[in-house]
This record gives C-alpha cells, structure tokens and sequence, in this order.
C-alpha cells in the first residue's frame, strides 16, 4: 500500500467513480433530489418562519415600522422559491421519459399549489396563536408569552407542520417530508405532514414524541414527551411490499391528555373526547369519551439495601 | 387564481399585513422579544463556552500560550452582550407604560446581575470538571477525558444549565430558558434551568431526559436516557390557569442512580441517598435511602413461532 | 460591586486566568483535543457525506457531468483532512514524554490507517445502498427513495456510524466517537462506532434509539424510535474504575424486528433469528429464533369518568 501522495493522485480516481456508479444504480431516473433541493428547502422555511414570526426570526429588521415590508419580502422569497422548486417537481412526475422544462400545464399547476399555499398563511398564523395560548396554560413553568415564542421547540415543530401539512393537502410530494423532517432533526419532534392536528395543540418537552401520516386529532389536545401515535402493523401487498396509503395511526378527540411515554397505535384506535391517558400507557384500542386510562402494572418491587 | 407574478405584486401585500396584524394581537406590549434575542442569546452561549472550554470551543485560537488573553476576551465579550440584553428585559419589566431607555435603577441592577453572573463562572467551571469526572468514571465506553470533552453531548447541555441556573438565581427571566432550550435542541436533553444540581452529575446517552423547573438532585446522581424527573399534576387557579412557581418536582439525594426510561414525579416524592431505580419504573411516591426500586411486572410473553 | 466597565477591565483578568487554571489541570497533558479539532472533524465528515451521496449533499455541483470530478475532490479533500488529524493523534500516543512532530514510524502508520479507510468507502456505500432498500421496505409512509435520501435522519446517522466503525476497526482513537456524537445531536440516534451492524438495516422515526459499543447485529434488523440495546451493568477495577473493552451489550440476529421503546440488555443477550420484540418490552436474557415476546402486563384499568 502506497503512501498518501500516491493515493490521493492514482487510486482516488477509481474510488470515486466506484461511489459514483452506486449513486447512479440508486436513482434510476434523474429525480427531483438534484443538487440543492434540501437546502433550498431549509431557505424556504427559513423565509416562512422570518415571515410568520418577524419578531422572532427576523435578524434584519432594526426598525419595527417597516415590520410589514420585512414580512412581505420573506413571504414573496418563500413564494417565489416554493414555486421553482414545485413546479420542478412536477415537470419531474409530469412525464418522466422527456422531461419538458417548458411544460404549460406544470407551471400552471405549480403556480396554483403555490398560490393556493400561500393564501392558507394566515389561517395558519392564526391557529399557531391558539397553539401558543394552549402552551401558556398549558405549561406551569411558562412565564409568558415571549418565553414561548423565543425558547419553545414545540412552537418551531409546529409550526413547520402546519405549513407541510397545507402543502401536503395540495398534493406537492416531496416537499411537505423534507420540511417536517427538518423540524425533527431540530426539535426530536416527529410529526408526518399527513397528520391532521386540530386548535390549541401543546406538546410539553417534545423530545421523542411521534404523530403518524394518517393520525387525526382533535382541538384542545395536549402531549407530553416521548408520546407515540404510530400504526399497529401494516399490510404487505402480494410482492411483500407495504401497501401505502393505509389509514394506519389512531384518531385522538378534542381534550385528550396523553402523558409521556404513552403509546397508541392504530387506523381504527380512537380516543374519545375528554379523556386522560396515563404515562406509559399501551392502547391498541378504542376507548369512550372521558376515559381515564391507567396503567394496571403491580406495585414496584421495592426493597432497601442494608 | 392568477398567476405567480401577480400574486407577487399584488395579493401578497394583504396576506403580509393579515400575518402582521396576528403578531401584534399576540403581544400586546412591546416586549424584549424583539427582533434578535435569540440570536444574541445563542451568541452570548458560544463565547462563554469558548471562555469555559477554551481547547474545545475557541476556533481562534492557534498558539496556546496566548490562552490566557483569548479566555478574558470570550469572557468579556458574554459580559457586554448579557449586560445589554439583561437591561433591556429590566428596562422592559420597570414600568410597562413608558419604557424609559436611560433607566439608571435599571443600568445598575443590570450591572450587578451581571457581574455577579461573571463572578461565578470560576465556581460553575469548578463543578463541571466534577461532572467531566463522572461521566468517566460512570461510562465504561469512555476512554479519555480528551473524549468526553470532545464528544459527550451531555457536557454541553450540562454546562448551558448550569450557567442558566446562576442567571436564574438573579431573577433574570427569560434569557435561562432560551439558554436551556438551545441545549436542548442540540442534545435532546430538557433541564430547565431552575433545576437544582449537585457536583458529579452524569447522563449517559442523554437524549429524551426531561429535569423539571423545581427539582432538586443532590451530588452523585447519575441518569440514563429517557429519564423524566417531572410534575405529578399542576393546580389551576380560580380562573382556570395553571398556578405557577409551586414546586412540582422530585428530589433526588446523593449517590442515586436512575436508568432509562424510568419516570418519577412529585414536588413531595424523594428518592433517598445511595437507591438504585431500575428502568421504566414509574415512581410517584418517596422511598427512603438505599432503596432498589424495579419494575415488578410479570414476566415477558415468549412464544416461538413455528 | 463596581460597575461593568470596571469589572471588563479589572476582574475579568482574573476569573479568566481561574478558568484557564481549572482547564490546565482537566487536560493534564497536551491531547489532541486541541484548538479546533471537533471542527475538523465536523468539516471531515461533511466532505465524507457529500462524497458519498453527491446528490444530496453537494451544494457546489450545477451540472451532473462533472460529477466523477466532485466526488474525487470530496473524498480527496476528506483523505487530506483525516490523514492529518489520525497522524496527530499517533504522534499523541507515540510518546507522551516527547512529542516528536517528525515521527515517520507515526506517519507511515496514519497513512496506512487513512489509506485502509478509504479504501472501505465503495463497501460502506454498497451497504448504505441496502439500508435506503430497507427503509424503502419497510416504511408504508416512504414514498420514493428520493424522499428517504433528502429527508430520512436515520440515513445521515446510519452513514456517520458505518464509517466511523471502519475507523474504530483501523484502532483510530477519538475520532470515531466525535462522528458519531455528531451524528446523534443532528438525529438522537446514538449508535457507538464500536457497534457492528449487518445490511439492511433501519431504524424508523429513530428518536432515543441507544446502540451500545459491543452490540452485534445481523442483516435486514428493524428498529423502532426509543429502542436500547444496553449494557446490564458493568465490572469495576479494584480501584473502583468501570472495567473498558469489556462484551456488555446484546447480539441482535438476522430478520429481527424490535418495537418502540423495547430494550434489550446485557453483552450474552441474544435474540434469536426471525424473533420480534414487542413494544416497552424489557428483556435481559437470550429468546430463541422465532421468538415473539409481547409484555405480559395485565389490561389497562379504564374508568369511565361522569
């Protein structure tokens, strides 16, 4: 084995292009995952939040009386990014054969998911401030309000949801993932952009907590970390691949208290209104309105060292 | 629907002024929130764990004898921007009405805060180091301190709290929490900053422990991921809102070890000196010192599938 | 107490001279731990990710013909990097007493060690390969492979450990566990260098997953978030010292899948062939192949409040 010199001048060469020939073999088409896509992503939701919380995430702005030119700016950045990257995507599934970078009908289409996006904004904003009242009552230790809105990973996790979620409606693939998984990495929330999630939503300490695609949730719900709305088992189709699309994670009506480490799996699991479940619960099944559910385990086994 | 241009030149004006009217509904004053505290904040974080952890943090720093003047100058540069940011949030708490910017009770409040933060740091790093040692001694993976140093996410959340937790001894508010909740982010790790910690404390793996605001852990503790030292319930007042301040959380007394997933809660719960509490237990009540506590379940279901 | 110009000019001599002194006596000799070196390995592995995955990583890239010449420089830059930063650390050990920056026994060794690595990466990337088909597989939510490489946290950690283990082979010291926790804050995955760990494996939703140092696991293994493979307990030294290098966790074999919040422990645990381990099960012994192992808990006491 030669020295580094030698290596890095000869054999380099054929490593690389070993590297290369796997990535080829992965993406058999050229797909949407070109160069970039993640990052222009995180510029997105970087422009939303800048946008949906100036005072917040707006570093720029020195001058309060200009807070609507900045806010104006960072949505038109967001719109105009969101609408390039969409409507590559569509171009992308529109006919993979020959990818038309002119298709008509995709930059229509592109441009009405963008539109269509954009407007939902401040329905958005609004729920997100039911979601921070939820936290400030919610949470003994929250001081007020700016503490939420500065420290809490909850709001940030969220927030990316709700706005995955609208451009999840809108059938955008890709995308809506990209952004909650980002928010995950950020917060040890797992929320899939699928997931339904009604007004006043708080989860408390978040870390670890995951919603499921296909979970739907009511107003009013609260979670503690570590809670799990997953799916119970998940059908294969005849080649022994996952069927998608399934109704697979549970629905939890409005005032549901899960406290942490609780588990709930299930398409046709739900919880019914005003109920409580307690931490470290394990429920595959339905349980009626103002249920409280406990776990049944005997007492710790508990004995003193002499 | 029109098209992108369009929305961009016209629409967009609305749906920016609807997002910023939502935001000054949601603060009703004019609070330090304002534009930048987190990034100031998360900039003070980065000097003073340059000024504690000069080896580790200070990407500056090429000749080791010069250590002396780069420590002083993170050191000062945290002093300055703590002291303008801890007046900011006096200024803003003096008199909501008419804040005044020339303040002078505020100046010299925010002077002491700050100095008596500064004063302490010696001690805190003095405690660290204690902590350093017991993630050696407690981690059999570890082999070097150089290691833990340079790798142990738990060290960092650590030293974010502890420094929070002098802060929020001066009745600084605000800014320990943003400081815990950005350690949070980056180790999955929750302690909030009113926790009360002893010298040699050590979590191993970290992630999805949870330390709640009024617990108080003696010296010697050493935990597992997933552990929750958290509230029982909280008391709500005449109006319905959560009554805050209330101790809610355990006590933990020398010597304990708690592994993962293991959950106690209760302002009035004590774990006494030298218990051992095994996994996934769920404890609410206090046992006295030398206790083992595990879970008396019932054995596992094993069946082998044919 | 004097006010802040003052203490910037006076005091903070001295309190960053204390901290100065607390670090010189942790660090008792000068260790590789030196100025910037979590910095350069986060650059190492950077350079390492977007050679490997090119499409995902690789910002500079605009046009796919050049990609053999990207992913050249990529693993050239990374070969550079990593050879300069192991021969630092041989140098470290060689010979404490007297660091011989010329050691040409320590540089032969270090491009031995960084030739050796890359090498491995063609084999590394083959079995990252087989990792997004078991993702692909084995999530009903996954709808392209382009979805799990662009936002799938696991894959990011997955990759970081897979090489960090080819290092931790090659007896590299340090460095290995700095990727690894690198890749833990980025993802609460924390899988130990020292873990070894067959094709097709994934880890679903992924937060709080703890993979020991001497953990073995076959192919096709499927995990859940929250999942520990752990150490039962560990050996002391007669000086009280946790015994190192010692077998303490589990050997997982192939086709096993294994439920949220499970955890297996102990290094002479195994669990058998096909086997599946429910959810929150707590397992210290081995299970034959095609075991099922559900807890045994009694049914959740449900009460109906009025």
């Amino acid at each position: 084995m030669g020295n580094m010199k030698n290596w890095l001048e000869t054999r380099s060469k054929e490593i690389s292009s070993q590297v290369v020939d796997i990535n080829k073999k992965e993406l058999t088409d050229e797909g949407i995952s070109g160069f970039g896509t993640k990052l222009r992503v995180t510029d997105i939701i970087k422009n939303l939040e800048a946008g949906l919380f100036p005072t917040i995430y707006e570093k720029d702005l020195d001058n309060k009386e200009f807070i609507n030119i900045y806010v104006r700016k960072r949505l038109n950045m967001a719109a105009m990014e969101l609408n390039g990257i969409i409507r590559e995507v569509f171009i992308n599934m529109c006919d993979k054969s020959k990818k038309d970078e002119n298709c008509d009908k995709c930059t229509k289409k592109a441009d009405e998911a963008t539109i269509k996006f954009m407007e939902s904004i401040p329905k958005v904003r609004e729920i997100l401030s039911t979601d921070i009242v939820a936290a400030y009552n919610g949470d003994p230790a929250a001081m007020s309000i700016e503490e939420i809105l500065l420290s809490y990973p909850y709001l940030e996790a969220i927030t990316i949801q709700r706005l995955a979620h609208e451009l999840f409606l809108l059938e955008v693939p890709l995308i809506p993932r990209i952004m909650t998984e980002y928010a995950h990495a950020r917060t040890g929330i797992d929320i899939h952009p699928g997931a339904k999630i009604g007004k006043y939503f708080f989860i408390d300490h978040a870390t670890g907590v995951v919603i499921g695609e296909t979970c739907v949730i009511g107003d009013n719900v609260k979670l503690y970390q570590g809670v799990t709305l997953g799916a119970k088992s998940f059908e294969l189709d005849d080649d022994g691949n996952p069927v998608k699309g399934v109704k697979r994670h549970p629905n939890i009506e409005d005032n549901v208290i899960i406290y942490s480490g609780a588990t709930i799996l299930g398409g046709t699991t739900t919880v019914g209104e005003g109920s409580i479940i307690g931490g470290s619960v394990w429920l595959t099944t339905s349980v009626p309105k103002n249920s409280r559910v406990y776990n049944n385990t005997p007492d710790n086994l508990i004995e003193v060292a002499k």
